[in-house]
């Protein structure tokens, strides 16, 4: 529901959303294969050291632990309640949960405005505003944090240590992300399903994110703004210090629909135009696609700002330079000529590669390349002056050792990480270069197997600095 | 260089360069870590029954084998002559080549026309144009299949068997291809690069493509054309049967310089328009992006083509569905409401959710969904009349049975695949619905990891029914 602004009271309460030293669980379930306990099996699995209470009338232990008849019932201070109960019963636990004085609410519990319940949601929403009672929800997934190991909700996985903080309304969205970190180390701070917002808005965890030590980058996964002015203003507040990245979705004819059906989220009206217009003012960068957004995000967060277009491409793969200088200029950031960029340093390249190589950028190395010709072409590249971002490229060809190149770049990236220039890697095929990327990653590199999602990376680090020049404080 | 038509001499000698009984390597080397080595390395790991001659004028044995000074030695008959010595030593090679009255040659050798020896690379295709005789390349990496045990190049891999015939003239991305088709089960019948395309030309290869078995989709990675009328009059009469993709790089500004030093693929004068328009009059449907290469071939490859816009998406995450119905209006074909489609449909569909599960379209059975629930959505969907494709999508919630709603998916395709209605299929996430893709995959139906990718696939083949119908005989 509709705020002027990121509310204070929310902001600070926001940590006993991420790090409670205690939780309710109220809807807690006996039933190994109900959500009501797999959020209590969720916390302990994931090395939740607090207090938990799961809450249940009709049982005396969940999960080990002694439960109690009602959030009343608890005998010690309660900071987070965690509601996963029937929509008809959610007001009287918010009662008692104002009762006991709780920091924060959380509704996991759907079929309220999203099936047309608008007035039974409205009602909690006033509710928990004039008791400054911060309510998440209703109808997500939970939220959590693989620094704090607290995983609270439906969530079956914790994502892997990183930079990326993940605020989304859908559930099943941000469950795929955390897979994803998974297997493909793409990393988080924090993440949290807003679903409905019917209370606290996005500006207010970006706020929260904005001090947050972990997150790097903020990743906002969007089916509707209620208040586009508060999220303007919070961006406005983050952007000097760290990106946004948007992602909108329910902008479609029949989205709009079923972005109401989903997370009631009001779009009539609005188009994407509309919402370009929006992050535009935030200086929020805007994916288009689930794998852009995944992608840009993790280069924001790990990545500085790229200051110029002056972007080398070191490839042993002239396929690879193509997509990518294709790409590029799709993107309207075309690439310039090494002899452009710095006339010397097409000889220097030149050394480093067969008579049948290319040092025209796309600097195309041949599928020959020895992890010495990498090397110093790579090296040549980051150490000139006039370049502000090398991207790297790897393809296995019958004699190229992805292994050993994967190192050379790590070692590189070490060697040269204070000259403030952004390091991308592209590594194209199979299993070797699958572990390539996460081996790069890991390091701080990022990585990614095709030429145009490193390129779409590039370019958000590009956009970045511009961002960061307008709202230069 | 340019041909006014698929050559027939070359057509019908094109099996020599697949599946021959014989095999001259000139270049061969004895030193494991060379090029000239991995070839017959390749060969005999990868399980090629034929006959193998190193050529080689200072080695008695290599890999195990008797080598010869020259092809003129080797005393018995060679259908197939591969090339990997220097440039000023190729002419030479052919000469023997004629003289031996082989049926194929390929020159892997780089270092013609892509570095300005235009007139040295003219001179070969003259000479073998004269004499009848076949040549890819030059400057390639070589070419197999999985189905015939046979990886002739330098080729670290061999892709699954499936439905793809990949004719390119990038080596690299050929090997990603390769490495991506072991690591994800993307299945090809057989691959080829085709370099500098000197001699035998893309028209070629497709008419072969045409007559292949196991080809069901081809896939033509393209660097600059030629003879792009040939390859409209091939592409005519291959479309009929079975799809054609096309993705064409070298079209940006400095893509156009790259592209010549990459494969002498000249562009001036043309632009992406340009090769709209023959793409269109081909038949052939035009990839951006590597992935959407990849993502469309496959799904052409193994489904069916798309006979109407009835797309029914069944999924538990509401999420995937928005992101879904988003792309699909980007790609100029929007969703339709499921009352629009069949309006029985609605409530047939509604006794597989929750109340908050959404009939609309996306039909969001919810994040609780069963694999009961999920079997009976599916099913009521497929069995639809006035239903011509389903779109299933798999979120792992934590209570998500992944590996059982893989498995109705795959019961329920095999069950009703008579009625030839494409399925495909999206599972974001991690590990486990990684191993779902595969499985998938290897079961015949089409997935993806993310939404953008399956929605890319299902427009793919509704446009294949819309070629069919243009260009029926």
């Amino acid at each position: 529901m509709k705020i002027e602004n990121a509310r204070k009271y929310v902001v600070d309460n926001l940590k006993y959303a991420l790090n409670p030293s205690s939780i309710a669980v109220v809807g807690a379930s006996r039933h190994t294969g109900k959500v009501g306990y797999k959020v209590i099996e969720g916390l302990q699995k994931w090395g939740y050291k607090g207090k938990i209470f799961p809450v249940n009338p009709r049982a005396n232990y969940i999960a080990g632990l002694k439960a109690y008849p009602t959030v009343s019932d608890i005998p010690e201070p309660v900071d987070l309640v965690f509601v996963a109960v029937p929509a008809h019963l959610v007001k009287m636990i918010l009662e008692q949960t104002v009762a006991k004085k709780a920091k924060m609410v959380v509704i996991a519990t759907s079929a309220f405005k999203e099936i047309g319940r608008g007035d039974m949601q409205n009602n909690l929403t006033e509710y928990c505003r004039t008791n400054k009672l911060p309510m998440i929800g209703p109808n997500l997934v939970g939220m959590g944090s693989p620094y704090l190991h607290f995983n609270c909700g439906f969530i079956p996985y914790l994502p892997v240590k990183g930079p990326v903080a993940m605020i989304s309304q859908s559930g099943a969205n941000l469950l795929a992300a955390l897979g994803t970190s998974q297997m493909l180390h793409y990393g988080m701070s924090f993440f949290v399903g807003l679903g409905n917002k019917a209370d606290v808005d996005f500006s207010e965890f970006i706020m929260y994110a904005k001090d947050d030590k972990q997150t790097k980058c903020l990743a906002t996964y969007i089916e509707g703004l209620d208040s586009p002015e508060a999220y303007i203003k919070a961006c406005n507040e983050v952007v000097p210090y760290k990106p946004v990245v948007a992602i909108k979705v329910g902008g479609s004819k029949i989205g709009v629909k079923a972005a109401f059906a989903h997370t009631a989220s009001e779009n009539e009206g609005t188009n994407d135009e509309y919402y370009d217009k929006i992050f535009e003012k935030a200086g929020a960068i805007r994916a288009t696609t689930w794998q852009e957004y995944l992608d840009i995000s993790l280069a924001l967060g790990l990545q500085p700002a790229l200051t110029s277009d002056n972007v080398v491409m070191i490839t042993n793969g002239g396929g690879s330079g193509l997509l990518s200088c294709d790409h590029f200029e799709r993107c309207g950031m075309p690439m310039r000529e090494l002899k452009d960029i710095s006339p010397m340093l097409v000889d220097r390249i030149r050394a480093y590669m067969p008579m049948f190589g290319s040092p025209l950028n796309p600097v195309d190395i041949s599928g020959t390349a020895s992890p010495k010709q990498y090397k110093g072409a790579i090296t040549q590249a980051i150490c000139d002056p006039n370049v502000s971002c090398v991207y790297g490229s790897i393809c296995p060809t019958a004699v190229t050792d992805v292994d050993a190149v994967t190192d050379i770049y790590i070692d590189i990236y070490k060697q040269y990480k204070h000259l403030g220039k952004p390091l991308i890697m592209e590594c194209q095929g199979g299993e070797e270069c699958s572990k390539s990327i996460i081996k790069l990653r890991d390091n701080g590199i990022p990585a990614y197997p095709t030429a145009e999602q490193a390129v779409n990376a590039i370019v958000a680090l590009r956009k970045y600095a511009k961002i960061k020049e307008r709202f230069a404080k």
